[in-house]
């Protein structure tokens, strides 16, 4: 149905136990490179226990709007939606335009299409930006997953405007633009717009476990979103954590200079073993090899688990290792790979 | 707009910061007896850090789904749907019905008519069943908040048979079923009829900030439920709790048994202070009085907050103290108001 869909026949990243029944063999533990999460999490304090036991109150909310408005650089708080992960946003997010015709900048993470066409839109995949002349409703991730393609900032606000003219809405899903060059985010210009930014806060904090996102877009269409979530969709410690993280500045700074030093080591690992780096971000890397399948099975075996792209055979998509010998076993998998060829 | 809904003014239960706003003056810490959820939390185990770090797999939600099926007693996993907390459900229930007449049995918890009507039904509050002939959707709280009041079983598969007749769908929110009447709960007949039974883990666990709830129903309805949530809906620390905490027998019967008794301490207290109390579950009490305004405020200054209903100026709801020396607050308040009366 969706040509480009690559979660039609894998499971999603990051299904650890998915791949074990898959590598029944492979050495323990398994190194889960499928996914684009930043593998250095920020480092979690002693939680009190009133964050697991007591509702969310609206005060802690109200901060983690606030710690968003400012690391996302939204124009305020009245701007952003806290949400339990940016994934349970699509089909709400989606359902602001009137059924029609939504397009999906293509290829792309598979969720967007699903979740539009779970709104009652009619979902065509479109190439760029010029072929989304007929929707009302066009979504497009910057950078993109797993291309790490970027989209030109004015294009999209000229896009925006057009299709605010006949009633509709640009949706710009920046999960990886915390890595991303900041100033081709829209994050500043929602308020502007009929534009919805979503910003995952698990990939770049390391932490997806806990289900925190945000949207970012003009309070009239902020509060509509607000209102499907009800008053306390976020954990208590989502939230409490995310404050903390948000208003880290050093910490985020210092993360994005190791993300990008470590793909630099990703990418010398991946070359030396003769594969074509196609994009990324520093999150994560494309590679593109007639031996993709082959590698995938020859890196599960050795419990090494990468992404793969059904419709896009010749894709691999390789996360950050973390610890030291996570980067050993990689580099060693991938050799013995190399020699093999 | 809706006469009964006990939020239409008030923050909700459990906001201990808008009541710190009001009684500036109070003892700290706050006593919060605004909400229903048991004051004694299941006892947390330290949490891995892979549940904050890594997305949720398939096999936690699988397990949380199963565990929840046995402790509710639904006929199987595949008619459950995870979700973080209930209320997030509460739209996306509605919606499962064409857009119609929504009626809610009144007075209850008030996010239930606006829930609907965010799902584009035109809501309407009835006082009982019967009066549901008009209605494709009928939302009933079972035993219902704040009034504990109970809905004979055969009554409501009679209605749910009705309503399917025409289309239509009963939802039951047995939020407080945990600690109401076991044998009173649809849990059992949802693969039979259209009906979803929507159960809280927060109230009864004391958990509630985690945000975990469930939705019961047949397969194809929990299927178009659970496609709305997408994969990462709840939380990876939220599914190990629910996971532990939902097949742990022994905790369940024995915090039912505390909470009957503890109620009848709280009985007395409010016996003894004159007040007439006119119904409730083991988690809560609702009680009516004239000086229902005045009391509010006396515990409020006394750093105890309860549960005020715009809509019915003589009610209060009372939650339950949970150490020692919360409840010697609340008797020693109480008392202390009573005596100038």
């Amino acid at each position: 149905m969706f040509s480009d869909d690559p979660d039609q026949s894998l499971p999603h990243g990051g299904d650890l136990a998915a791949a074990r029944r898959l590598f029944a063999d492979a050495p323990e533990p398994f190194l889960d490179l499928s996914t684009g999460i930043n593998p250095h999490s920020y480092p979690l304090q002693e939680l009190p226990i009133d964050l697991f036991a007591r509702l969310p109150g609206a005060d802690p909310l109200a901060a983690a709007k606030a710690a968003a408005a400012q690391a996302y650089g939204a124009p305020s708080a009245a701007h952003v939606v806290a949400a339990p992960g940016t994934q349970i946003l699509l089909p709400l997010v989606a359902a602001l335009v009137r059924p029609g015709r939504a397009a999906v900048v293509a290829p792309t993470y598979g969720e967007h299409a699903r979740a539009a066409a779970l709104a009652g839109h009619d979902v065509i995949e479109i190439a760029d930006l010029d072929a989304a002349t007929a929707a009302t409703l066009v979504i497009v991730t910057n950078p993109n997953n797993p291309d790490g393609r970027l989209f030109d900032k004015n294009a999209l606000m000229m896009l925006a405007k057009r299709l605010e003219s006949r009633g509709g809405l640009l949706v710009v899903d920046e999960a990886f633009m915390d890595v991303g060059p900041g100033d081709a985010s829209l994050a500043g210009e929602v308020g502007r717009r009929a534009i919805v930014v979503l910003r995952s806060f698990g990939k770049f904090f390391g932490l997806a476990g806990i289900r925190l996102g945000f949207a970012l877009a003009a309070p009239y269409l902020a509060a509509r979103l607000a209102a499907q979530l009800g008053p306390w969709a976020v954990s208590g410690p989502a939230l409490a954590i995310g404050v903390e993280a948000l208003t880290d500045r050093a910490w985020m700074e210092q993360a994005r200079c190791r993300l990008t030093e470590e793909t630099t080591r990703l990418d010398e690992i991946l070359a030396d073993s003769g594969l074509e780096i196609v994009g990324g971000t520093p999150l994560f890397r494309l590679v593109r090899t007639a031996a993709a399948l082959e590698l995938f099975h020859h890196l599960g075996h050795a419990g090494i688990l990468v992404r793969m792209f059904p419709a896009h055979p010749s894709w691999l998509r390789f996360g950050l290792p973390g610890a030291d010998e996570d980067w050993n076993r990689l580099q060693i998998a991938m050799a013995a790979f190399a020699n093999r060829h």
